[in-house]
């Protein structure tokens, strides 16, 4: 199992996320590279049913600590019955969203404790990490803006407010930083072909030396 | 809050669980004492549907990291969500199955890593533990001659075999061993009566004491 085949886009609400995976994923399929597209929370049946209990709670409360533990056991079935298993056939994985996504919205979003994260993680993970994470990155006023062009009814972690984004961006820039190996940050200000161009870039480069 | 109204009830497959918890709240209500009687996994709209996917798993392999941490998320929640509020209303809370169940199943059942369990104890309780803990037991030739009798369908936990159930009960009675302050072994070999008296005159004691 080679970790390098496995990619993580990471980026807040509004950044492009969307739009950016499925430029990837024409990517893979222009190459005919054999590849795995993704998403976390879900992945399997059974991490999918999580994700609708995390999106839609109806009338309960959820409380801080079960979203972190629902979040990490649907990734330990993605990870165990999807990824690796994919990475074994020497698949492509990609996977939209995984580890730091918790890092920024549980941790700098709602303020969980970093250590329970970090010691979930150990449990859970074992160093299991991507080769590469894309994190799409924008001011925060353009991803609103773009938000609220979708006119789509808002789920639970999207109807939260400006701080709340502004903490899980400043995670996800620390978390780059802190890793410029694994990381390669996108500048998603500007329009669809110049993200296009950077993604390209970076991705020509780290598939050719696998 | 006060942890001495948390009691649990504790046991295997066909030990006689379920026409215990049926006594153990008549006594409750027989004496006006306000109680509230709940289970796990489950217990709140959200865990009880964390239940129900530990319970069907349809054709997907549940990993057994996955089921832990599933296990610990319904635990949170109904930890958070019912019990303690429950407790800081003073009322009795009866839980039919909590930690102790899944250091048995998990860990001895399964063969899950102890400390494994046990960091996910520290890192969800926090030190919450019940007051008393019923430990209902009997040989395991009893427990299946009951299971079998029932004659429903039997769910994922109840179609494990006899060593399973056997490393259940080891690990159950070394915990009580470990905490004979808070665990009562309840001996279920005999007739109900026999075992209410047993459970009764637990109770009395316990319950003028608080």
């Amino acid at each position: 199992m080679n970790q390098h085949f496995f990619i993580t886009i990471e980026g807040s609400e509004g950044v492009g996320k969307t739009t950016a995976v499925k430029f990837i994923e024409t990517f893979f399929i222009e190459r005919a590279y054999p590849y795995l597209l993704t998403r976390e929370p879900g992945g399997t049946p059974i991490a999918e049913k999580i994700r609708d209990m995390l999106l839609h709670t109806e009338n309960e409360i959820l409380a801080a600590e079960t979203e972190l533990l629902l979040l990490f056991a649907s990734r330990v079935q993605h990870v165990e019955m999807l990824i690796k298993p994919a990475l074994k056939q020497k698949r492509f994985v990609v996977c939209d969203r995984f580890i730091d996504a918790t890092y920024a919205y549980q941790g700098g979003g709602r303020g969980l404790s970093i250590p329970s994260i970090q010691a979930l993680e150990t449990l859970t993970l074992e160093g299991f990490l991507p080769g590469l994470t894309l994190l799409l990155d924008a001011p925060l006023d353009i991803c609103f803006e773009r938000m609220q062009q979708r006119g789509k009814k808002l789920d639970r972690f999207e109807t939260q407010s400006k701080d709340f984004f502004e903490r899980v961006r400043q995670v996800y820039l620390e978390r780059a930083q802190a890793a410029p190996d694994r990381f390669k940050i996108i500048d998603t200000s500007g329009d669809i072909p110049s993200v296009n161009a950077q993604i390209l870039s970076i991705l020509n480069v780290y598939c050719e030396n696998n």
